[in-house]
């Protein structure tokens, strides 16, 4: 569906939508285990199957392993691929980094370099998160900051983290100087556009110094660069859909891209009781509601099925009778992605989705899991999908045609 | 999904994947009869169905009919649309011949003109094969070849052949000389295109010799010519999505087809044993095997539920535990299309797709056959994306965005 179509139907309303992500909700049978949310004891839940409307979405395209960034962007009802954005913006949102419109971001590794210069560690032997630290602020006290730049430099973990230099007439069109191998040296930033020729400058003039910074150091002598990006806005959900969005979520990332697309994002939850008491403090403020919980995607990504059941237990019990208690027109409850704890990784699996509102056209199922999902009335669709027909539910998109 | 996305996620690993075709596989319920592929007896493939996911896929778009091109490059990943090649090439692959970059190739028509130059049969009244194999004799024979060019013609069946011209810079943007329609005079090969005048006056030549020749015929004393197609080379499988691709297949137009996008292609193989002790001799030597089985069509077409069904019977005895006996990472097993017995032909109805793997979420199908796949794990979609999908539960596609 094209956007501005979208835009062009979309009615302001007082009708209210929750949409909750479970982060990395899908999953896949293993090892004698069905999926943690079909194991998962969940009566809530499963009261908003019978009543609702199940299907299975694609985050980005069948087959596709979506990042977090392009999976909520779908989620959201941005085109994931058309507006994919850089990785070092979500290496910035990843951080709690307040990006603005004069920057440049990058992701960086610290590497080891020999005595030629030629790459031998891309990751610098995973240095610890303290030492990354004291390698940062090493380079921040000496580096002499070339005119009218403003540098930065964030400790992610290991051997990640992030660069962001501010300025006038900065592009991210800059070549990466991350070799991708060993034995090779590292590559120049070069400009990729003409306009890029000022920032390629100022990253080769600050590279020379990190090099020099970090020549008494074993492990971390040089950083590689990749993944450039500059700030970029995406039109807000007020301006797309018409609502008045609000973000509850925990997580630097996602609280980033609820940024992106123009969502007031609340404070960090402390736990699910206090979401529930941000979402009824914001009610009568907002009409859309982005509720994110991360823990079942680190679960997934730890490979510990009982405790990504656990999470989806607790989400059960505290934040879906929280949000029933407060009437919602349209419920959505869904993760961005899947993370089978088996594969301990992001999948291309499709995303669950259940769908309760007075009126979605109900289906079959009686509980929710993937493999309702699987036979669900919603069938299966593009992720991209899902907030239109929310919108519709919640009566904020006019008809098409006469 | 564009193919240039998933050519830059595609990365290239030791997995392997096999697909298995049978050819016109789908079919639908008729004259009491439940679809050939659910009344055949087929433990094994009901074991993999048990294992594995279900789901129906358009190979072109719902309620399109797709011929054996279209329908085998959506099987390939390849958009059967953007892609779709001319029926001169699939007229060449039909019989084995070995089309050159140099080649224009038509599909040819004999037909009936009276005295006047009027068309009375476009069919010539279905001469014979072994009459269609003198006309063309006699042609060769006599013809003046135009000055550089090579000039083939070659019998198909009935009234149906291939005419190919080879030499320096002729096109294929050469209008029908077919009028599909009777009662009128057959039409020019005029240039569609400025640099195919050249190629309209070889024709042109070539016609006017060949009315010349087959004067003195009473039915096929002329020909009609359509579809012509200079020879494409798609982007190879191995290009797009770092598979070396292997194509074990009996009839001359798979053959073809897998040639187009790049597969190495084996000898003709004689029975079932033979397809699996050539799979089992390339093992080693390529990553994605396509082993594509005729004769489900062929049934299809002749209206033969109970040799249809014997042949589905076959596949599950011979080919399947052969292949199973490999441990291929994934297995697919469908068809490029239906070809329902109780229609003779093609039909737009999905094809059942059973998709075996470790890393499938499974679904609560027992058995393989197209009502199974109705409501099938993958659900309902194009044809195109069921090699992502694949390469993905194969390990080959790497994760879109962070």
């Amino acid at each position: 569906m094209k956007p501005d179509l979208i835009e062009k139907l979309a009615v302001e309303s007082d009708s209210r939508i929750v949409m909750l992500v479970m982060d990395g909700l899908g999953d896949i049978p293993a090892s004698g285990h069905g999926t943690p949310l079909q194991e998962a004891t969940t009566p809530n839940l499963d009261k908003l199957a019978a009543e609702g409307v199940l299907g299975q979405f694609d985050p980005i395209a069948p087959g596709i392993t979506p990042g977090s960034g392009p999976a909520h962007l779908g989620l959201f009802g941005y085109d994931p691929v058309e507006n994919n954005v850089g990785r070092g913006i979500l290496s910035a949102f990843g951080i709690g980094f307040d990006l603005t419109e004069k920057d440049v971001a990058a992701r960086i590794n610290f590497c080891t370099l020999d005595s030629n210069g030629n790459v031998t560690d891309r990751r610098a032997g995973r240095i610890s998160d303290d030492e990354n630290r004291r390698i940062c602020e090493k380079i921040k006290s000496k580096l002499r900051t070339p005119a009218g730049i403003e540098f930065f430099l964030e400790t992610e973990s290991q051997h990640r983290g992030l660069l962001v230099i501010r300025g006038n007439d900065l592009s991210d069109q800059i070549a990466d100087t991350d070799p991708q191998q060993t034995g090779v040296p590292t590559r120049e930033p070069k400009p990729l556009a003409a306009e890029a020729d000022h920032t390629s400058k100022v990253l080769m003039e600050i590279l020379q110094q990190v090099r020099q910074i970090l020549s008494d150091e074993e492990k971390a002598n040089m950083i590689l660069l990749r993944g450039y990006s500059g700030f970029k806005q995406l039109p807000s959900m007020q301006k797309r859909f018409g609502v008045k969005a609000c973000a509850i979520a925990e997580y630097p990332m996602y609280r980033g891209l609820a940024t992106l697309v123009g969502m007031t994002v609340q404070p960090p939850y402390t736990d699910f009781d206090d979401a529930i008491a941000v979402l009824k403090s914001k009610w009568k403020e907002f009409t859309f509601f982005f509720l994110h919980v991360k823990k079942t995607d680190s679960y997934g990504e730890d490979g510990n099925f009982e405790s990504k059941k656990q999470v989806i237990e607790d989400v059960d019990k505290v934040i879906v009778p929280g949000i029933m208690a407060m009437k919602p027109d349209v419920l959505i409850v869904t993760g961005d992605h899947s993370t089978p704890w088996s594969m301990k990784a992001h999948s291309w699996h499709p995303t669950p989705v259940l769908l309760h509102s007075r009126l979605v056209r109900r289906d079959k199922s009686e509980r929710f899991s993937e493999i309702e999902c699987q036979t669900g009335g919603l069938g299966r669709l593009p992720l991209v999908n899902l907030m239109p027909i929310a919108l519709s539910c919640a009566g904020k998109l006019a008809k098409f045609g006469a």
